[in-house]
């Protein structure tokens, strides 16, 4: 088999399909012979270019969306509860990811899914600093270089680099999923997705 | 095998989610002993109720949604072509729709069929007036008779009352599938859909 092009993933860590998808994107990539290169974003960022608001913004649709987080989570056997405090701005995380990212790739993949399971099934609420802080630990960081992280300008401008990107190429939500350029928007896009790995473009 | 409820099929004829799911949920429901009740609504009001606009109405969504109908048609095996003009009102077909409902449920279905059919792989404008009248023809109605259904105060009157039921309902979009009292929004819940006729609620 040739060397394929690895599945792009992008996430915000307040995202509950984004968390659902996660926990099923490697499996599904390696499945095809491919690897998954995480991007966290700021869908606070994507919303305001594509004029969006979260689902639970809207009259009507928060009902049905908070149903159908916790129904989608149960089709694919993915345990979640929604946060105490939902949606969250979740800038620090995800400047801690880019910041562990420039180091070494599998620990900011590894940092994702601990900020993600943390907050969708124990309800650690990561815009909360001493909350964010305990979590570092936890997942094997130094806390205060972590905070360090945070609070750098570099750090500040490689995710507003890295949103900016994601909303040239067209990106407004999240999970989006790319995949040899095309792009699958929506943990419920898995279906696609998986013919799209396994018989190539349709 | 004891009698089941039907599947309850909103749609609105300017949907093209609501097009390609037109084209399996019959056969879905079949095959788990169900039949399918179909709802023509306005999106235009739910969307109102619900704070929303179409997906082409907003920046990036716009160009993704336009591809995405197109492969999610792929996907399913229904043939797609955008309209020339779209998304466009449809109340006049709904209208139609239920002043053939009030007569024959089963020809308010075939209607329902030959209006997301015309409109989607022929480009049948059915906000126009003249074009409408040609697909009635072609449908089988008496064109005069279904012109002044739909301008008709009973069934505007008629469509007024089954969207403000689907808002009162908490639908906001379309297609939306009812099963058992449990709300499917959109072509994308198809997988969640078939499991849930085949083993019930999970």
């Amino acid at each position: 088999m040739s060397a394929r092009s690895p599945v792009e993933f992008y996430f915000d860590f307040s995202s509950p399909y984004s968390y659902i998808a996660s926990e099923w994107v490697e499996a599904v990539a390696a499945r095809h012979g491919r690897t998954v290169r995480w991007h966290a974003i700021l869908l606070g960022a994507t919303f305001q270019a594509a004029e969006l608001k979260s689902p639970v913004s809207y009259p009507l649709k928060r009902e049905y969306s908070i149903a159908d987080f916790a129904r989608s989570a149960r089709f694919e056997g993915v345990p979640l509860q929604l946060p105490p405090s939902f949606p969250i701005p979740t800038q620090n995380a995800a400047r801690v990811f880019w910041w562990l990212h420039a180091q070494d790739e599998a620990r900011a993949t590894a940092w994702a899914h601990a900020g993600l399971r943390a907050y969708f099934t124990r309800g650690v609420v990561l815009s909360d600093a001493a909350a964010l802080l305990a979590l570092c630990t936890q997942a094997g960081l130094d806390p205060a270089a972590a905070e360090a992280a945070w609070n750098d300008p570099t750090w500040k401008a490689r995710l507003k680099t890295e949103n900016d990107t994601a909303i040239a190429a067209g990106i407004f939500g999240a999970p989006t999923i790319v995949i040899d350029g095309e792009a699958f928007w929506g943990n419920d896009r898995k279906p696609q997705i998986e013919r799209w790995l396994a018989q190539g473009p349709f």
